[in-house]
């Protein structure tokens, strides 16, 4: 039984993860913790967890959430957090899946670089354990995950794109130069903090593109994708909010190489993700929507090549507070921890 | 007072017309004809516009519908409609603005290949009409539209992209090859007859691509887009359907040549568009979203380039149901009668 | 030419008044003022104005703001503001229109009572003002408003319960005892500012009960209801909100005095609506929504007596902010200075 | 391990249960059975099953269908469908759940009613079967329940509406005449089928109440009151439908006896479902909204006295598809053969 300790209980990334531990039979929930309702039971923030989880959620430095006994500890928790926290967890030999951007560049220069675009202080505050971290995009480094003591999750922008890039920059079937992300993104995204773009009557009927000056996830993606094709690659990427809650659609173009056909795409996709039990490729006259990986760790990826006109195109869906956040947290557990990779992962959504 | 007899007055396409026509103070309506709810009173139809339009809806075929005092005939009908109604309007007298396909590709040979692709009859029924038919997205060809007997409203993705890419093709200020158009529209583009994917359980958290292998659509952006650049232009096009009712958000991407950057982009812009009552131009970071242009019949463009990775990018934002549709009609008819082009076009909208 | 005066500009109800406003043939807008976004134009606060209405926000206590040359002002503001307010603008020879409960009472005792309730501070800050105002219901108090200096305009929930249950209980059409008003109110009624439960992601698929102790809109509803029947009414009010923006759906019950028939009812709302312009009556087997009245300043009421268990029952459909506020309070201006009733508000909405 | 034939696999009742289905230890999918989709995956009809559920759907008549080994067969069919298939099912030894009308009333006469109220052929086809079926409102009827080898399940509105009466029907705590039951369903409760109604554009932003000349569920909810008190009970039944998904909220009205206090009341409904694993009970000043049941099992009532008006009222909120469809189906299947009857509905749903 893996013994969970959870930093930032009461967010959408903190309560999406008790969901799944409840189903999952090897972990347990040691401890809830947050800055927000201290002393509550994490029921009183969120009703609808009566009697699945009536825990009492701990101050992040009271004695009772030092000393707790677990053996992991997840940080669900914004930028920042994370480091400050991840010192004396490791220390008390507890691994750290971190959801932020605090754990995903695992060098001082890259988090600096990081930093500086979101605007927060550019110097890591646990250097040495950033050495060590590991980018928790489990498919792509599932034997360094299983190794990690410290596991930076990736951003829910970051996994679509980078899945939907994956087999086609390691394989030179796109052109490096001029890939664009356009993603669409539900609004829990956002986290449940109110602000006025949230506010009901200002989405309901709306979208609209944002942070056009550059997002944060850009740099996880194109790190990834450089790396995948042994030199730099840069990505537009679109951060876009449609009326919807759970979901990101990405739609991925590129150029095609010439003589890169939809067919050999299509071949190169699905004999990377054969035997991937959360990644599934279709073909573009599969009718798919983000609908159809709500509620579930999948990501479907929809291989549309525009050969008419030499476009590379590759369209991702995803579950942003699944596969995009806890969901991908926990398959990373799974895989630290030597169990099943798809334990507490496999079951079916409920639709509609 | 412009008489307006209109075809199709049951869709969404319709009674948009209607509504406009309400607060137009040289327009009134002729007559409703429609294949549906012949007897019954518009307002019988659709309970909403009880005391604002109590009309009886008129057969297509009968004498009352072929014998009305009208000056102009909307055909607010699906692709095939219009052609076959169009020349007896013609011989009497009445201009005809049709919303559909049939009149967007003034040569049978386009028409055929237009025809072809959404598996109609390829073989246009008023060849005649067809020739001197004018394309008409008002601010492209004001003069040809001025002279018109018979125009094509533009599809209401092609007025975002087009008007996007406008400046930007004419003026060298992307590469021809590599544009490519990501499309999200809101619901009722797909028009008032329930379908499995239009209804609302189905629909309401959900988002996904469509008729990825090549919607209508593309055939009148390219020709314009053409007609700019002086030579063949071809785009990729991805249709998506999000959950919102009206608007489109459609984020238009290219390469950017040597040596142009994002200041000289929106100034073209702001040069080409300065004059246009309905075509706005904003920079990257003046917050816009389709709930801006909602019930307008505006047209928003965002510039931003991403000069970081030599990419162009425009935004553009649309009520698809208005100047995708009945408001662009309805700016032809004040061109086409010698009205202020703004003339029951300028109300401010409803929010939220 | 009215000179309108506009305190609140800033909120839903405020930018509905300038809405209708701009279709007003004889009314201007002299000045907009607002604690937020003062020196800013409305349309900077709110982009979809753009065009439409750029006029700056005043401070309220500004030498402009006090000195504007004004007929009318407009207090579209919270509990508390106008009774501040209406004094200096009565006396600058301004009548006033009040969104609040600040002027819905007609004397310092009542009004103890409301703010005791909603716990302000009991004691009005203009009471011989307050002696003097006319609750705006128009249709109850016509010539009282024809004749006013300030009018309360009535709470969005109070219009649909008022004019829903008004020929009832002044005909003796339904016990006095007994009532109950089920309200289902649209998100826009809880204002702009953003909220826990209003954000996107908490209010999607959710409905609610609140306030379940006692909303302040009971009180006119029970003041009114009580000066027609001639006797003290009192009324269980729930007030609901679903995921919707606009509209208040309110199903009204009561018991059926013996003999009373469905027929009766109706033909009594008939009567007493028959020349009404914004009031509709309709029978239980005429299908309507609250879509049918998006929009627009109507209020349709559906009777649909259940004889069958003698219960009395109305359904009233109205948008909230439109009959339900900004509508409702633009149509006491035109009484109030001998426009047309209509003048400004017949326009057709738009739809879907 | 019970094995399950499943009628009527593609609706929404019918997905319901194939979700419960695969969280639960002791049951397992022998047959789906279907008229639509004959041959195919049920994972072909509805995507979002892949990997899940990919068994082939099977005709009625099917040797496949009749043959299959099964303890209990499900019909999560409409209307007429279960009383066909019924008798061969029991004949063969297998119990029968059914989501319809036709095993709610436990005599032809009744059925008659019931039948004629919907406008069917008031001829039961299963006269015996009927006699010996019983009303699957499993809290109410658990002992027979357990005996029984025909359920019908109980209405979506009904289960609601009896819970949230019964204590107080039973106890005297409500007057039994002039009970009123204000219903607010979510779209899904008119099952997968595209209508007008509930086309996206038409839903998204309006609410309405329908079938106000009587619905079908009012009759279940009348006899089991009735059952309860002992004497006749008419209940006031009005359906609405808003713009959600997942969810009724039943605001139930009554007078209140002389001398019944809130206090009673509340104490009386803890007591009644004290061990009650599904049915939970708050007082008016908790917060709850039906997303609180989303997903779940549960029912939550919220008991809201207004003692100022003399007024009984209670607030029931309960997943449409859960716990008013498949969830109480399976509930019913759990006491049928002697399982734990929280078993396969224990988990915390997803939020948001």
């Amino acid at each position: 039984m893996v013994r969970v300790k959870l930093i930032g209980a009461g967010g959408y990334g903190g309560i999406g993860l008790v969901e799944l531990l409840m189903r999952h039979p090897e972990a347990s929930l040691s401890a809830l913790v947050d800055v927000q309702g201290v002393g509550d039971k994490l029921s009183d923030m969120w009703p609808y967890l009566r009697g699945y989880c009536d825990q009492v959620i701990l101050a992040p430095d009271s004695d009772e959430a030092k000393s707790v006994e677990a053996d992991v500890v997840f940080c669900a928790t914004p930028d920042g957090v994370g480091q400050l926290a991840a010192p004396s967890e490791v220390a008390a030999g507890r691994k750290v899946i971190d959801y932020s951007g605090d754990f995903r560049f695992n060098s001082v220069e890259l988090y600096r670089e990081y930093a500086t675009r979101i605007a927060r202080d550019p110097v890591h505050k646990a250097p040495e354990l950033l050495k060590e971290s590991v980018y928790g995009l489990t498919e792509l480094h599932r034997e360094a995950v299983r190794k990690a003591r410290i596991v930076g999750n990736p951003g829910c922008f970051a996994i679509g794109c980078i899945c939907g890039l994956w087999p086609a920059v390691k394989n030179g079937l796109v052109e490096l130069q001029g890939i664009c992300c356009d993603c669409k993104t539900g609004v829990s995204g956002a986290g449940k903090k109110p602000a006025p773009g949230l506010h009901y009557p200002e989405r309901y009927d709306n979208s609209n593109a944002y942070r056009l000056t550059g997002h944060q996830h850009v740099m996880e993606i194109e790190r990834e994708l450089s790396d995948l094709a042994g030199k730099p690659v840069q990505v537009t990427f679109t951060p876009q909010i449609v009326p919807m809650v759970r979901g990101i659609l990405s739609t991925l173009y590129g150029r095609l190489p010439a003589g890169v056909t939809h067919k050999r795409i299509l071949s190169a996709y699905r004999d990377i993700f054969a035997d991937e039990p959360f990644l599934k490729v279709r073909d573009f006259d599969e009718a798919t929507g983000t609908s159809d990986v709500r509620g579930s760790n999948r990501l479907i990826l929809t291989v549309a090549t525009d050969e008419r006109t030499g476009t590379f195109r590759v369209i991702s869906h995803v579950d942003n507070l699944v596969k995009g956040q806890a969901g991908s947290a926990l398959q990373n557990m799974n895989v630290m921890f030597g169990l099943p990779e798809t334990m507490g992962l496999d079951l079916a959504p409920q639709h509609p």
